[in-house]
């Protein structure tokens, strides 16, 4: 077994989430394909880097990432920071060499997103866009279930991403809401999850059809760059503008003649991370909700007529990742292990020298939709979504 | 309490659930508005008009619908056929002065709705269309919380409505799926339900962008005119063509800026009554599920953060027709229920001379709706919904 | 078809359900086994009697029940009275040669139980206890699957009747809170259902062991015999002891060997009507919840490892009695619904001359069942129940 | 922030959760009350310690557990071994000052455990037993809506605990089928999880009433010690006995006069990690299902009418431990949550010098509870609970 330094940049929410599946993935999954070392990690100051590094593990750390891609121990550059950051460090690592993680969306645009793109092409490197939702098992599940012909030809996609964490005026204007740093709002930062289940498990998409509503059009401005996703109200001061959509609903034409529809805000109030998909087949059904993400649910045409009706799958060892994970269903699976199965596969793509999905081409081709999906809401109209060359049937 | 005697047109699924409805509205509602007397009921032929008497306890029978609108004992029209038929009858039922309940769709088309509604105009008669889903007490419920503010300005609406029971290939090719007598497929059929619920709880339709999937091309020739609804496969015999829609997904953009989505299939496996709504507001959310009726979920934004979570309320007593229906909640609410409640309100419109909602104009706007659905899919693009001139803001 | 002329005895909550089910049960089960002919109507008063005989759509009425059980028109008597007058009726119309259908429980005790069963054999006529919740199609369809095997040998029974509507200290005193009219509380009233399921289900008890508990010793006495089900509150005026149980527990011993618990309250706040139980057998589970009483959830154990979960079955016509019912599953199995269902098989019994479970047989044990959980719970200790004679193993 | 050495001793399930939980939670509870340093683990041959060093993230290893209790610079043991050799560990970890925190039951025995707490007693060391689920966020919730009085005064308990994985009869003969070994079966397993809940929601248990079942009297030899539970078939070697029970059902009376009863067993096909509780309090109720384990059930008596049921609370930010999990609610808490929060508890009062709960104290409570509940079922009667004296009233 192999170590792989990796260095971190970025100790967010996000860089807690990595640097567990950094420790955790051994645990999991034994022998690892790699050993994951928390090398360097990097943060905006001294300080916080220092803390950080304490914080999760790190041997080393900075206040300048561009330290970590010129480190020649460093193997694995791990973006964990906010969108508008992502190209510059992606292509800056790329050409150093480094295998690369990075945070979803792949970028701002499209156009971001072909430059890193390419970079990594050049590169030869392994790289993987963090669209971690569908590694969670039952979404795994889903795709075997499909790959095995077991609900027939796909006719449908429905698919939602509902939260409420936006949903009072007066939560901050983090800069998630702010287009020069996130790119887009609800858009790139939770459809595109749904976006990427929907390529994973259907297919591509041949065009697109959509509304963007700003629901919300200013925010207390907010003290600091924390990203506090609500929880902390922002009282009486200042506002700034929100240019950037609270909600995007969108239908979809796949390649392969199914239909969809796709939903997602940041507004509804009562919903958390309500990560929901629906499937309809010549032969069955898949329905999934990651707010009770163990289970998927599954109907199979060609159960008797006396007995068919919707099963609800535990995902354990006997279902995908499962060996890797707990011994029985429902222990429980959480977002940690959405992010430790991640970081397993792009690890054995690195030590077997392959390629892992979703990668670069994909997070291009993600936000070649959502560059589509734009252009729809502003043309009122369907708007045909471009290949990344290599993604063609 | 005045009596008022009933002929009915039809004596399939609807007809049964009409007949119910007479028989129990008294024993629900008491004092009743006034007595349904189950006077005539009209079939294809003089023996199953006769049988269709006895088992569903009508005085009188007859082969011809004619002989009950020009029957002067009659007071109430109740019209239960297939959708071709809809227009013939209520126009000469206006005519003759009859109150009229025409089941869903109100016709075929937004032009034959329009010469329906014409004629209830000039005849100034009460008239029903008989989406009764939004009599379900849980959706009266809603709109209540609606009405109240509970919820604050409405975002956006979601609503599917999806069943399984033409998923099968071999399912026969009943009236339901042959454009001269259904006017449409899935679309008229089911999905005009949950177009009638948006309105009822959001508003008025600006505009629609749709897109109309039929799936299963050709369907098993059916003898006999049995409305089977899939249960009754169709063998190996001659197949017919299907020109209707299997599936309708559509976009919505209300009058009043919210937006929306609606899906509705017959084909989707392990879903069977499957009307679903989602509603988001800027103070609260609300969730329906027919297939869990006795329920509706709210999500109260005032609630407190460390207790804020959608309420699954029971409706029963305390909520909307509750001093009618049974003693406690979730004892049941049935089919038949919903169709007990809008015979009630029917029946109550027309001893007080008052109007009843959703009516003939309400029908011929859903059927405008249908047909700029219709035009949507066919011109891939929005298009605006024009509004019958009752309805105007 | 012959007509079987009713006589009802008691115009309340049950007097309604029953009414109901006459009025309907042809319209669903066609042809009838016997047409139902709401003949006489018994209630306290002559008005009162005049008033539900129209407002349930009885022919005659009357405000001495001995009437109806001397008038030799009357096929059936149809006992929907308070419990302490089950034993004097039955017996008198066993006596006259009636078919008899009593609500539950059968009677206060054993005893009673007893003298009426003794009368009803005697009489050699067909007679039934409207242990209506065993007719819910989703336990029907329970049986079946038991009955097949598909579950192998059952091992454990879990079952609870839970409900709040009398939680509130202000809720009337009812007649169900007074031991010398309903023999018991929450026991009689409720857990008796889960009783009759467990029987049907499971099979006979051998033993108890069990806790009552009374949460609220007095209540606001009631003016006049309203069984207002809790939802009018007693406000301020003199309280009366309550003399019967709030809730019971107990555990089971079966003869087959199997174990069981059932759990039965009035005043578990949030809960309606919540029949649930739960079965393991060797080779699955089963899972009811009468709130989604649409639904049963079975988990066959040789499904494979990858795919085994509950299925969530929507009973419809190729579910228990699905034929008479509603065309497609889910459209909605209210309460009516059971008491029809119940009818028909009171109704189908008479007509071919043959016995129908439960039946007095059954009323009487389970009446044996309650009075062993009484001594149960007086003795701290295991009890075993007596066996009527004709239902030994 | 002080560093405090772990020596961990056993390398199977229970040492990767720890493991975890030792690495992860000062990532999640920022600063970290102490730093757990992952200092020696103990396996059963130099080689599989070796290899859960690595795999763990252990700076030494060793196959001889008193190695780590004699190790001067372990301040920490943790033991996470089968049921019987946790006493000497413990009592040995003790008289050597290490602080101890020990995987649950504490022991196979009333009296085993009584060894343990005095030791631990007597050491004045930081002692601690790992019912992880009490701390379970959504429990921890429960838990804070009792204290308030939300619920009001506690009428009952019932709680389940429910798997399948041994329902299989050639699932293996692990050491949790084994007296001599486990002490108990699904007893000590997993009931004794509901009895900590129990205990820790509604307070002390008076006495109780019990059946214990065996349903599979023996089952397949296991080759080596693993702990298959269950996913491994036995196939056709010999067999072994079990003398454990499989299934345990107990009624419970509580000192403060609530009523309860609680169910667990290991063969219910279709049940996975089915913890369950509902809870009746004068004021509203409480549901949970660790299957669903992000949500809280809770309804409010004195919600309006209208309105009230019970709301499902995902926990998040806003509720217990929410500082230091997620940034929004159903991101997901997995197992390991359970345990990075008990390893936080556990280090937060070694740090400040106090003591912990649930503590030894506790699991020699739950002890002498399942000694009772055997007693109860070989005597088939109720029986008295001793209380530790630290714990009376």
């Amino acid at each position: 077994m192999k170590n792989l330094n990796v260095g971190l940049i970025g100790g967010g929410f996000m860089g807690k989430a990595h640097s567990l599946a950094y420790s955790a993935m051994p645990m999991f999954f034994w022998p690892a394909p790699a050993m994951p070392v928390r090398h360097t990690i990097a943060e905006a100051t001294d300080d916080l880097a220092a803390e950080a590094a304490r914080r999760f593990g790190f041997e080393k750390s900075t206040a300048d990432w561009r330290k970590v891609i010129e480190d020649p121990q460093i193997d694995v550059v791990d973006i964990a920071t906010p969108n508008h950051l992502h190209a510059e460090i992606a292509i800056a690592a790329a050409q150093a060499g480094k295998h690369i993680i990075c945070e979803k969306p792949l970028a701002r645009t499209g156009e971001e997103s072909k430059a890193m793109y390419d970079a990594v092409k050049d590169a030869g490197i392994v790289h993987m866009v963090a669209f971690n939702y569908r590694r969670t098992p039952a979404v795994a599940l889903a795709k075997k279930y499909i790959e095995e012909g077991a609900i027939g030809r796909i006719l449908n996609f429905r698919g939602t991403y509902l939260q409420d964490w936006s949903a009072d005026p007066n939560s901050p204007l983090s800069w998630r809401f702010q287009k020069s740093v996130a790119g887009s709002g609800a858009l790139g930062d939770i459809a595109t999850h749904v976006i990427d289940m929907a390529r994973y498990l259907v297919g591509e998409f041949a065009s697109v059809n959509s509304i963007l509503s700003t629901w919300i059009p200013d925010r207390p401005l907010q003290s600091g760059g924390a990203d506090a996703l609500g929880n902390v109200r922002g009282g009486d001061g200042p506002r700034g503008e929100v240019d950037v959509d609270d909600e995007v609903m969108t239908m979809v034409r796949f390649a392969n003649g199914a239909v969809g529809s796709i939903e997602a805000t940041r507004n509804g109030w009562g919903r958390n991370n309500f990560i929901t998909f629906e499937i309809h087949g010549t032969e069955g059904s898949i329905v999934f909700n990651y707010e009770r993400r163990d289970e998927l649910q599954v109907c199979f045409a060609n159960d008797g007529d006396d007995r068919r009706g919707f099963r609800t799958v535990y995902t354990g060892p006997a279902h995908p990742y499962g060996s890797g994970l707990w011994p029985i269903p429902a222990l429980g699976i959480g977002y940690g292990e959405t992010k430790i199965i991640e970081a397993h596969d792009f690890f054995k793509a690195i030590a077997e020298g392959t390629s892992v999905s979703p990668n670069f081409a994909d997070g291009y081709q993600t936000a070649l939709i959502d560059d589509a999906i734009v252009a729809s809401a502003e043309k009122d109209a369907w708007v045909d979504v471009p290949r990344v060359a290599e993604l063609a049937d």
